[in-house]
């Protein structure tokens, strides 16, 4: 059995909780829908469990996994995503953290798009927050899987595209919501932040121009 | 006279209260517009008195009525909508908590779709924050009741429709708001905030769509 | 030289600075511009002083009228817009206070509208949060009054308007906002949430039926 | 070298962690998209550091740059736009604040209006809110400059038209967002809410007219 340093841990739980009383108060992660993860070390994550449904989580509801996404020392279940994150983590070492938000504008603008089409975002200043990004004039392409209970179906079209994308930042679930990813906590939150901004700016424009 | 246990009177007082602070805060129940019921035993129901219009309710805003909506130890006069609860927890024996809410989001909508139609939820993830429901790919419809004062004739239409559809989890009557509930109040807030969601995600739609 | 009550004077400006904290944490009052009004007796009236831009109101940033307009007891100016408040008292005295809100949604509203025509309000329930409403099929009409700088002819229109439609709860200035008034500061504060509810609602609509 | 006073840096400096924590709240300036100044003398101006990405600023991310653009006391480096804002203090030695802020709203407006226009406002009491507007009859002109990575070029283009325009309240840049000033931190953060304000009631009747 595989061990993990305990202090590693009680950091990673402390920053998952801290970015889920940060992410419901905006709105972008209501209700049970969210699954927030925090690497410890090369072979375990902090994960949120499933199904608790608080806008405040504590130390409590973060189990740990494997890079398997087995459970280790603990009985509760890590949620049916848990295959989406491990392929962040698998395919990109550089990675710590992983959020997975369902907020009103990805939902939405997830649905307005054809599954297996993808979300273009160009000359917004606001992509120079993801991490490599020094210009407005890139262009920015997040795709948009089809939604299905078929979890390892889903992470094997993800392991795909990341393996083609090895820089994207993040992608949409159809209906479901956004995963984003980061070095650390902080680049991932800002990440959020910067997907949420120029989601809201997208739809906002439709709404004028159409 | 019946009684009542009053410890569980005061959790059932403490819990409406906390409900309230929670949907006025996110603008879910501005001024008077809201009736907030939680289940005290068999007989008995904890409820928000009528007209009180502050934001911060106090356990002196809720008084204890009998499964017919009659005043239990009280001088209050309970809500004219007593009667659309009084249905739920007739019907639905399981269910411990109901909360009328008053959106801006369901009150738009409720007045898009014809009285008599509903509102049609699918292919939302956000699907599976209600009880019972564990797919994305079930459908849920939303019945939308005429308004009226009449509150006899409104009781009526929504029990001949909860006897038809024992798993819905909520309907609208149009200008007015939602109706939803739960088995506790947990569940019945996390209903509260599905809706909210999916009926923003309904209107946002409908803005680009149209 | 008239005289006030001290005490009287202390509880309305508390009231006022509450008002302030309420409705500018909603975003009905940014910036400048707001004029808040609460009778302290059958000669005087608190209102806040011209020009001050804070969010939080202290009880230095309110003064005291007479009927006039006049300042009793202080050397600051009161609002040019002081006159619109005195038509109200004037012609209600069961009025207690008046409040002027510049939300974004009354200003759309008030410009969509041509000058000289009404907001009509029908159908919503939340129509039974204004003060002698008992149904929603009741009928609200709100006038849209052009702009000036020009406050004796604006206090005028307002005026005669308020002499044809006694129990009206308020009317729109174009492209300036809300004014709108109850016998206390409660009831008063309970007008403007269900005009900014009742406006949002229409916007929304607009927004998808056009 | 030149010197400051010590005294005015941490006055200068707490009043842009207070503007900061102000503009992040109400979503004006999400991830690290920001840039505020406050004159500490006529020779130094303290700015906030380069790619600091957190909502609440403390001192330490504050430094002093002089009337050129270069660090004093300091071993950072100040942000690539500090050309754009040593113009406004340049041309207007009456200014002592300048903030740049990154709304969804002025992002969207701006790329809806094509580079080298005008976003047009008139008609609206909050003009009165800008320095040395008197009604709501004048017209504000903001102009939309073409965003792009070269700081040099941009600075000049804003320093032409401000030569032009020495009593505009601001500028937008296209996808970027909003510049403004102000006598002092005060007005200028008065001026950033009456444009927020004004931009989202452009972007709602935009919506509506259509």
């Amino acid at each position: 059995m595989s061990h993990f340093d305990i202090r590693g841990f009680s950091e990673a739980a402390a920053e998952i909780c801290q970015a889920g009383e940060f992410l419901y108060a905006r709105g972008w992660s209501p209700a049970t829908s969210r699954n927030y993860r925090r690497r410890i070390d090369d072979r375990h994550v902090a994960i949120t469990v499933s199904g608790r449904h608080k806008g405040r989580l504590t130390q409590g509801d973060i189990m740990v996994v494997d890079l398997d996404g087995q459970p280790v020392q603990s009985q509760s279940r890590p949620s049916a995503e848990t295959l989406l994150h491990t392929v962040v983590y698998r395919q990109r070492p550089d990675i710590g953290a992983v959020l997975h938000t369902h907020s009103v504008k990805a939902t939405v603008l997830s649905r307005l798009i054809p599954a297996g089409e993808a979300v273009i975002l160009e000359g917004y200043e606001m992509q120079k927050a993801f991490a490599g990004m020094t210009t407005h004039e890139s262009r920015i392409e997040v795709p948009v899987f089809g939604n299905t209970q078929d979890m390892v179906a889903l992470s094997a079209e993800a392991s795909r595209w990341q393996a083609d994308n090895p820089e994207a930042p993040g992608y949409l679930i159809q209906g479901h919501g956004l995963y984003t990813w980061g070095r650390d906590m902080e680049e991932c939150l800002r990440h959020v932040e910067a997907f949420e901004f120029l989601f809201d700016c997208e739809l906002e424009t439709m709404r004028v121009r159409r």
